[in-house]
């Protein structure tokens, strides 16, 4: 292991939610995330940290929500309004191109695709935590949608877990600015190590 | 049981952080919650439901933060910056009278105590999940400090496990008012059950 | 809820592993759990239990192990040896005759699939703790294959979430006999509520 | 990190229940342990496995059991038989002699303390993973009482949640021979990645 702040040895990637429905325009929930999305450069973020990534040999982790289908959650004792207007729109449908992963964001070989997760953290109820440690990773960068849902969940659970986080708050969207202003200078401080733009994070990659 | 929304044989009150240095006008973290916990009138509200949920026999837990202690993370791999803050200020210090209970919040015969948590979620690395469980409780209402981070976190982990969850947004505090607002307007929606005031959460306890 | 000993508003069963390769008598693992398997008439009586738990209206929850592919565990840091040999043998190989659920146990329309397991319980990461959560379920009664690895391992981290654990000893097999005693006789006596038989089980589940 | 097998960056040693009822000859469990306890030597080899590991400065954990008191489980809904016999018998009860770790076995500076498990499994409803993690450790070396209960357990749990699990056959004990064949020739090959004596241990804590 060498001093690098983030050494491929010990660093993943976690690609959260990476789904035509949140990322491509004609995605059904890409108008609600359109207006922050553009206004971060989302898109081109993404792209350049994932290539960035690949080209460190930092190890990618697909973190994706469960494919809605016809049904979900109706034999469930409490699902939240949340989960019932979801279930209602069915984004990221299973068998639709909206639940396919963004043509820009396809796995390569080597690349790990973690159990779907049923709300918001992809720690829970899922195998990440697990395959997190098999492949000896301690340090996760988070990036893809909701900043202030999945991602966020994801990050609370990672820190409670023992992990150091990083976010990236130009990597990531929501539903409205004040959703990220909550993500990033509200929350976020309170809960993880890093919360980068995608320019310190690249250069952090490169930093010995 | 019965029809009730929240019956007693399946609902628990989590009372997080009660602590003196949160709630008592000496605390060393109550100058940073002042402005928000006076303005909601938060410690007559808790004071209120631990009242009427004693009365309708729900059973309470105490959900604990870890009391400080000198030399505290001192030899983990990757505290977080708000974690090495905290361990400098020294909040809730084993020993002290910061880290006692207030004393409006006394555990009384028959309340659980849950074993301390080291960040924010009252879930993570203690006993709460089993403890719910073996009282038979699926329904949790979650009340205390801080709404973003502990009352917040301990909420997406109660969901993600499967509880029916709910907060209580005028028996809680925070260091802004923009913190309340994420909690209780932005995130809180996309998480839990019911977000009530005090008089309509004592409403509902009261209901058949 | 009445006062039965296995209510249909709180019981589920756990099907683990029901693949042709463990109980069919083609299947790659049937030659080393077959003497076993046929002492105890295994078969039959997982048979009977289904049929008895689908008419009493008792949720059934299929627990299914990883489905072996070629590379798996190569990446890992600390792959066991056993899941090394297991990954050489492939067994419930993905795409295979082996790898799909036997004939007699096949999903029902309202059935619950699980995530795979990716070693012994049924409880690490996946959702099976949260599926019964939602559902509303407190007791497992767990039956499948192996005795001693993942139907002990799910009973011991079952018990250790709070759950009411119930095994069936003639429901199960292991490849000695000796592995059933130490599942039945040694461990399963400080694990779990009930170690019945499929006879002793079908009265309890008639019971009021 | 060197290429030890064991180095002292990221192996633990974990030291279960080791308290007087266990270990000591006055103590209230020790008879029923006492036979296979001395036939291996039990504890001439925790004492030697403490000392080499201290000696190669790798981090010692202690994984005590729930120290008993008059009413636990009183109010639990599925209290297992196992539990409520020990409730009865009241071994390492709180405030006595019996609760205390034994004199060969006291925490030195440094060590660190896990939360006490209620059941078997030290990772159950406990900080044992998340103090691993933030320490660093991804190998785990089990030690202490009983082979077949709590050590077990925490072989199975920690192999499900990713680490390098050691088992030392002749530093712990049970309330019978078998029970002992059954955590170490039965059970144990299939759960972990070593199954060493004690001076195998020795021999590969100083290998280069």
């Amino acid at each position: 292991m060498t001093d690098k702040k983030y050494d491929s040895a010990d660093t993943g990637l976690l690609l959260v939610d990476p789904y035509n429905d949140f990322l491509a325009s004609e995605g059904k929930l890409y108008p609600y995330a359109k207006e922050v999305a553009e206004s971060v450069n989302m898109l081109e973020h993404l792209k350049k940290i994932v290539a960035a990534v690949r080209e460190a040999g930092i190890q990618v982790f697909f973190v994706p929500h469960h494919r809605f289908e016809p049904g979900d959650f109706s034999t469930w004792k409490y699902p939240t309004p949340y989960q019932l207007s979801a279930a209602k729109a069915q984004p990221f449908a299973k068998g639709t191109w909206g639940g396919e992963f963004h043509p820009d964001f396809q796995p390569q070989e080597g690349d790990i695709i973690i159990k779907e997760h049923w709300s918001q953290s992809g720690f829970a109820n899922t195998d990440l935590d697990h395959q997190l440690k098999v492949h000896g990773i301690s340090k996760i960068i988070i990036i893809g949608m909701l900043a202030n849902t999945c991602i966020e969940s994801t990050a609370r659970f990672g820190m409670e877990l023992g992990y150091h986080v990083t976010l990236v708050k130009d990597a990531t969207a929501a539903f409205s600015h004040e959703a990220m202003h909550a993500a990033h200078e509200i929350n976020g401080p309170t809960i993880v190590h890093e919360i980068f733009t995608t320019e310190e994070l690249i250069k952090a990659l490169g930093d010995n």
